[in-house]
């Protein structure tokens, strides 16, 4: 099996059991929670499709992603008192997670023959527009657009991997490190508390 | 004419009611009631066609469906006092709407070829979505994530629906029995406040 | 270059600016108001592209979108003080931008053979969606559902078009005349603080 397709649906997975602990906290139902892990898990690639014309989505014709979803809902249901307790590995899956929708989005975009600013864009949206949409039917601000080096870590990732693919690096070391770096920038801003400039009325 | 296409068409006029009474709420105007009420009656199925490829989406073509919703909005404007007076018709209307919707989605994505899980999650999608997105632009928690039996009776109506194909019962036939048990599942859901389980920090 | 193109992309920078200023109010940070100023900028057209089928969204091809549009972010940030100062120009130029883009999404639809009233629909659509998607995502009910005659003036502005293009005018004297009468709607309807009739439990 490709790699990338594993940590595809690994990412797919993680992003499920993260939306339906945002459903918990927001104390809504089973079916909202399942709605929650749908979006948060295949939100940023069904946009990332749209737009792009792509269509039908990936996940309508490959039945692991819904599958798995099905599964991390349950799970998570079944077994929330232990995945609460595993917050730093669900972390580090998360961030896994983004890395790898990072690629799968640039490569995609690469691969329709879009050029290297949309594809680095398409790589984003993959990455973090699924919880994007998901604080926004929940009804929060998106945590990303105050918080955390999480969307300016995937553009960091994929402006690598770009350059990276210039020197015809091969593919795997290329994810590989790509993935390492996205992981590298976002503990390193949490470490340090790094953030993003802001705008406001004092500017 | 088909019954299904007009009962298609009386689920969207009765959605667009309730987009209009849901932008009452909120103290919306005119154009903000507008909006409500095409994004109640096309949205679910506006979001199914794009993920499944099927575009330009169906009421671009068929003016019925603007017509209708138009229609409504003005009807609902006018005739706001008596229509908060028909309740429970509206109530039975848009349990009709959302079993007719969910009956659409399933046959449009098994007549396109995708398997039966996706066709079960596209008549959800388009039952329930429009309801959703309202409920996201006028910037409340939609209240299915929530409350009431609601996805769940579409949910269950969609498998029997499927179960029943493969007997051969007459579409038809089909179509009227997965109305039904979608109006029962809620019915008895609400008289007896049924819902489903959440998942707690209490857990 | 044509006239109109220059003007949607005067329209998308204007737009991205508005896009930025919002985020600001709103305390986001740099990817917030980046997020920001894409949606708002083409969030409308992307919806009536995807609605009608004509997928790949223009700005996914022409690199000038993406490119203002982040020119609009930095400048914003960097001259937002002066911004400030400007705010009767931008109104005008935001004025400018929903006329252009009533336009533009009205030509596009008809061009691809759908009717009057869908291609009408998907002027305003072009032309207010990208700022109701914008207050959605920073968790604020759309101003124009509640205030000020803006979609009501891209109407009657896509009317009018309709209505001289009947009688054979000049396609540009058509688009002058247009956008002036929109930009002019709307003013008054500023002057005169006229709204739109809302529908309360009142009524």
């Amino acid at each position: 099996m490709d790699v990338i397709y594993f940590f595809d649906l690994l990412g797919t997975f993680v992003f499920a059991i993260s939306g339906t602990l945002s459903a918990a906290n927001k104390k809504l139902d089973l079916f909202g929670a399942m709605f929650a892990a749908f979006i948060t898990a295949l939100g940023g690639g069904t946009i990332r499709d749209c737009v792009l014309g792509s269509t039908p989505v990936v996940w309508v014709t490959d039945m692991w992603y819904l599958t798995l979803i099905t599964v991390a809902v349950v799970f998570t249901f079944v077994f929330k008192k232990h995945i609460m307790g595993l917050k730093k590995t669900l972390f580090f899956f998360d961030t896994v997670g983004i890395g790898v929708f990072t690629i799968i989005g640039l490569e995609k975009s690469l691969g329709l023959g879009f050029n290297p600013a949309v594809a680095v864009m398409m790589g984003v949206v993959s990455a973090v527009f699924g919880g994007v949409l998901r604080d926004t039917f929940v009804n929060d601000i998106p945590l990303i657009f105050r918080k955390e080096i999480y969307a300016t870590a995937c553009i960091f990732g994929a402006l690598l991997y770009l350059l990276l693919s210039l020197f015809n690096i091969d593919r795997n070391v290329n994810i590989i490190l790509t993935v390492l770096v996205i992981i590298a920038i976002r503990l390193v801003a949490i470490k340090f508390k790094l953030s993003l400039p802001r705008i406001t009325s004092k500017n």
